[in-house]
């Protein structure tokens, strides 16, 4: 029978020589664990000696507790009545609860009563973006710039969203990006959002720092529901080999996406303030907020601040073009999106690398990456402008500031394939778990299809540059200097 | 002798099978009716075994209950002791009533009053616009970015309004558009609006959503008063053929306005809202807010939401420039005004089919439409930059976002023939009712003429574009693929 | 000796038949003057029976009664024991006192100051614009929107403001404006304007609605002080000949400014507020607002509404090029110079002009005409691009919008001669009186040397274009249809 | 022994003629200095008769007293029980104090932590710039406006920000401009900022106005510390001979800053404001804020007004190329950096001056000498193109509105050889002393990392124009008249 640990036992295992922490009700002694942890020791050492199940539960797939530790870690049992009270009940659970999804009108109202439900924590975590937050309310305001031009006495009774991904059907040219931690917000997680996109033949994108295994968010695909995955390169390469291993035995996930635009994080400071005013009793004295920045590069075993940091804990910031694709390549067969380009140059670039490459998606990393980066909607611009052929080699999708139906209608119109929802999918879910996804997805539905009949347009795949008048944004887009030949010639001396 | 209904006893047939209502203290039997009832039968539904009086009858024209039920369908009189007392009078009788209208100083102002004296629910309906209301405000915005070029030393002693239309002599270039539902703001409604154009020989043209018939509307008509009537061409043609059949008998009537810009309802939140949160107690369960939008095709008979949505039932999403033109030539020898033009490409469409075609309204729908579509000073602005020749076919009137006088004369100064009011007449209407239009009509009438004498300009006819400064508004107009050549190349194959 | 009469025997006389006021504690039958009354008979019926000195006093120039009224309209005088108690003392008397001038840094404080110390009808008189007061924000915006470019390494001891209009010297290119009113906001009135501009060396436009005789005006002048009349014709001719006749006498008025920018009044709201809201017990039944603006032409015998629709009363809209200019050789010798021009061909019609017209004044009357107007500095740039040659034909002036001294110095970067001050002059003397507007100049004067010193310059006709970055203004400027030729054709073919 | 005297017998001595302060327990006669003090004498009028220590030590080098004042000046001592209480403890000792500086995330923060830590004087001295403060603002918002391009697929595990300054190694492209006044933020004044600049690699620029004599202040500094001295040439040209023969001295001062941007003081208004607001019990009657204003060229014995004002007192205006560079030859072989320039003619001016001037430091004296004049990037921006051979004969660096790392990154990718902090130093410093300019300087570091990883760049001279969108600043920039030849010439023949 397993041991009975009081709560003043636990307490005093609070130091990198000896770290217990409490998990769902057991003890557990983490101290050989402490240099392992993909978020860093910082983070474990903050908690040592409390329990620490509130922190742990919503970012951590279910049972990668058990697959992490060795099973004599776990201690024991920790008798309840001798933890702290004021832990227990969290004031969130007080609140009157969200509306009838349905009759949230809009995307707005979606985070306003999301915003009341989840925790600070969470809220900061989804709402934060880099630096001033330029970029993130740019990515919405340069879609507000961009006039529609409706035309009329066309027949308007049918209009459908179908498209295609890599070949795959899909009912809607709206995805899910893949925006990590989706327990913080709602338990029923990244599973939930899957929920909602089957519902609506949506495709989604898995986290690499989703709170939920893939094994477990695809559990109840359908059969031609549509998943990509998405690949943060780990500086030890074993661990994303073997993820990728786990990765190619899942038949619904059909591409796997390397994102690049977050090579180290942003600095997110509404998601950095929560980790400085978190529970701070255990945490060993000297460490301290400056010090993290100090550092040249991440330490992959020191992380701490806020929950955005601690997931790039590990995250390899040296991918080449010629090193990590090559790698790739003995890695997997499944086809290759890359994320986060915002250069019409590295656009190029990569079309250069079809047909390995299959697509990018543009994309500021929803301004969390660096503050005053362009949105999608420059550099899909700056594309048409510069190297148009990019279109007809590899597919172009793009993230980051769709609000309304009719932003997604523009980003088709300039030549997106699809259109993905990051925070807005979190949300959702955080406001009404699959309900919330499911409402998130039939308002945009809904709008584009409005926006469509308007402009006389039957068919995704007749939307064009003569339905929206972008002048406004061409005014702003880079004019400098940039030669593509040089990139050209470059790639072809590699091969 | 007419039997005596208990308001219990009514309360009990609130179902689809068995669906009573109260109008005017009598009670009909309206469950064979549902399914023809132009608005939908969830709208009735949602007052079925209540008293709908109120809801009833600022919307829809007196007399036309006894021409659509049968009169077996009226079963009695309700005793009205039985009738909730709360229903019985209106918060909005305690206001205190609206200012002097000769002291309203302008449209602004207008607004204001009548925003206090009309229901929550009139306000959502006439103030709601599509989405995040950026073309309601745009359309107002560009006006103001456009500067006016006063010329001196010209004798402006004389100065006045007079105009034609389609060869109709005007005393001013201001008409009232097709805007719905007048009596939701004042009892005196579309025939009090005609009252107020009478006095200034303004014209009028009559919503095909009126709340009182045609016939009521023109009955006091002066001899040369001018009017035109507005079609929404219904998915049933006998409707919108009979109804033209009646117009054609009407000699006040000049002309038809075809409305092209809302095949479809635009997303009116304010108004959507009011749909949500009206007496609910008797709706069916299941019938959500939701299902509307999920649906694909607006269900004739299945409306519901606010106001502006349940007028959209029935209307017809399917036309085109050969097949309706060529049904319209054979129900009406008026002439054709076609309405919510906001390409170049259209209005050029428009007059390769002058002479049955002899105008076009430029017009967003007043922002109700489709959220940032273009206004009426662009599309103007595209019609001078890419086909001139337009102005020399047929008519171009606007409409939206007129809220001064100068506002009227940069829209004359760029080739408007008149220019719509659509709201602000219905705000004039709701704060003053005949009085409020008139004062409405006498402003902005004062304004231009103040205006056009510090241009030095007599008549409306020397107004041009050395008058104004467009620059501003130039700079942001469409310059993307457009080539007319096509459209014209195709309207000639079908002749 | 003079009869005493009983208020209440005088407030019988309130009607257009027999109609008395009390004016400085005496009483008068003015019912032969009501036709005659250059701000219209309804302005008195409103004051009729009762004591009207505190709305006459500041309005009329001192002794102005005696010259109108024969003497025995002169009844007696009032039993001031009868008069209603509550109109004797004003509130704004209990206010503190302004700050000293001294202690006021820049002309927004000293707005703010004179706002607390006038009355409510001499601050809507003043601060008043036309519409929604566009032109006068954008007035000022349009000079911060220009930036300035300092040159260093330059002596910047010495500078000095002297300069010449019309051939007399001036110690600073600041005047004071022709406006109106000025005893509204201090009893010292346009006198006490005179007296701070002698100190200075600074011009001053006497207006035509001056609350003192241009004789009182220029009593105390020195020398060599410079003062321009500015007339607005009457339609009565008689009256504007009489007037002239009285200039050409006084040595000190060296120039007419005729103002072409108000041929009728703009809509000025705040103003005509204060019209409808003042003490209306004696208004004849049916005096109303709205009256007014239903005529096409103003009235000369009812004028009613604001200060400033008063003061239009009798005002010629009928002035020509040819007509006027000719009728006005006949009546003077002094130099003209055109007020109000805001187009580049009106600048140059008054260049053909030379030497009859020695220069003009750009000007969009403070706003207060038409609203979106534009700015004098877009008029200086229209001019600088299409017709350069005017400035060496003619002096070009400017007014509206200065609120620093870099304002101005923009102002003669691009050309002028001169800029004037119109409210700030009147908010100097209202917050201050002389000492007001002393301190008004001191503070524009110090801000003109600091500027003009920073960008290494010693003179005001070494200041020029290379000072200054007027891009952004310029992408504004009118550049639709225009050309001087047929303009020039025209001319000539009168001579 | 010294004399005690009474706070009453010192009082009595508050005038010109016999002026008595007490500084530091001790009693001075300054009479016979008042006509030498380089602040004027108006200002220690204020303080004649009180104690005036407060307002005395934090703008004067320590033992600076000693050095000007005559040995007998000293009378004896105060009896501390004698003067009034009140001015004893400062309001603000009674504040919470800082946070701890790890915790600060942005120089925003760290400028609302000293508002609150500063005195009035002190906030009003660094925060005030001239007018109406737009170019403080716009200096920032330019920056704003700027895009950057992040490259992926770019290894960016290394990055490090060591750059030259003529030939110095240094760790940072950031320096601390020559800010005055150190100590009125924090007692360890510009020492302090040496101490945390000599940890980060980073340059410091002294004063002339610096609150400690440059000895005291490069007293510590490491072996390879980098510091330049900044000249405000004074009339009295002994006394800048005597400062620069003292700089010649010290080895770690490598350049001499000259500075031209401020030949005469700005209009600081929120300073000028603590000026008139101070203690005003012994000032003499008749001295006032407008007398000041009123002369035309500083009196260098008479300064008053803020803290600004005085510090200008002797400053020579009368600077030229030619005369004051050669001038300076005579006195100093240190390379001389030129500072102030805002525009492309004078940069290309100061680089026909190489090689006795080494570098320019574009600079509009943090918005504090002419309002709306250009901010760094559009001279910049205009030296780019019309003289970029500017770039290759001397160095150009710049200063103003920088508040993040990104920011930074941009003028280097403009062409800028190092960015100085003026304002945000002295915040640092007043928020945590030496520990705040530290993490001023660590929070830039770190970002200006953070940016050039996600750039794709290791080292700063790897920045160019093809990281950075500045098309919108481009739109902004000067295009009128400017031909440079002249100047070329006219330089050419002084030779």
């Amino acid at each position: 029978m397993a041991k009975v640990f009081d709560a003043t036992e636990v307490a005093k295992h609070n130091t990198r020589e000896s770290c217990w922490v409490v998990l769902y009700g057991k003890v557990y002694d983490v101290t050989d664990f402490l240099g392992s942890h993909p978020g860093g020791a910082k983070i474990i050492l903050k908690l040592a000696g409390q329990d620490a199940t509130e922190e742990y539960d919503p970012i951590h797939p279910p049972g990668i507790l058990e697959e992490e530790l060795k099973s004599e870690a776990c201690l024991g049992t920790i008798d309840p009545s001798t933890l702290p009270q004021e832990a227990a009940p969290e004031p969130q659970e007080e609140l009157e609860g969200p509306p009838p999804m349905e009759n949230v009108l809009n995307l707005d109202e979606m985070e306003e009563i999301a915003t009341k439900q989840v925790s600070k924590k969470a809220w900061a975590y989804y709402h934060s973006a880099s630096d001033d937050m330029f970029s993130k309310s740019f990515n919405n305001a340069v879609y507000r710039s961009i006039l529609l031009r409706p035309r009329v006495f066309v027949d308007c009774t049918k209009c459908d969203l179908d498209t295609t991904v890599l070949g795959h059907k899909l009912n809607t040219p709206i995805y899910v990006s893949p925006a990590a931690m989706a327990r913080l917000g709602h338990p029923s997680g990244e599973a939930g959002i899957a929920e909602a996109c089957r519902n609506f033949g949506a495709m989604q994108i898995i986290s690499n720092n989703a709170s939920m295994t893939p094994e477990q968010i695809v559990q109840d695909a359908s059969p031609d529901q549509v998943f990509g995955w998405q690949l943060y390169v780990q500086i030890d390469r074993k661990k994303s080999e073997a993820m990728l291993a786990r990765i190619n035995k899942l038949k619904a996930i059909k591409f796997i996406v390397l994102t690049l635009d977050a090579p180290i994080p942003g600095k997110r400071e509404a998601d950095e303030r929560t980790g400085m005013t978190g529970r701070t009793a255990a945490v060993p004295s000297g460490v301290k907020a400056a010090e993290r920045s100090a550092d040249d590069t991440p330490n992959p075993t020191e992380g701490s601040g806020g929950v955005g940091q601690q997931l790039f804990a590990g995250t390899d910031p040296s991918l080449t073009w010629t090193k990590t694709l090559a790698w790739l390549a003995t890695q997997t067969d499944l086809p290759i999106i890359l994320k986060g380009l915002q250069t019409h140059e590295d656009a190029y670039l990569a079309s250069l690398h079809a047909p390995q490459v299959r697509g990018i998606i543009l994309s500021n990393h929803g301004g969390r990456a660096m503050d005053t980066a362009p949105p999608a909607v420059h550099t899909l611009l700056e594309i048409r402008k510069y190297c148009p052929e990019v279109f007809d080699k590899i597919e172009v999708h793009v993230d980051g500031g769709i609000r309304r139906g009719t932003d997604a209608v523009k980003a088709l119109c300039l030549g997106a394939t699809s259109v993905g929802l990051g925070r807005a999918a979190l949300w959702g879910l955080a406001a009404g778990g699959v309900e919330g996804v499911s409402r998130t997805l039939q308002i945009l539905n809904d709008e584009m299809k409005t926006c469509m009949r308007l402009l006389g347009v039957e068919r995704v795949d007749q939307l064009g540059l003569q339905h929206i008048n972008t002048r406004a944004a061409e005014q702003q887009i880079y004019d400098g200097p940039a030669s593509l030949e040089p990139l050209r010639r470059e790639f072809r001396s590699r091969l």
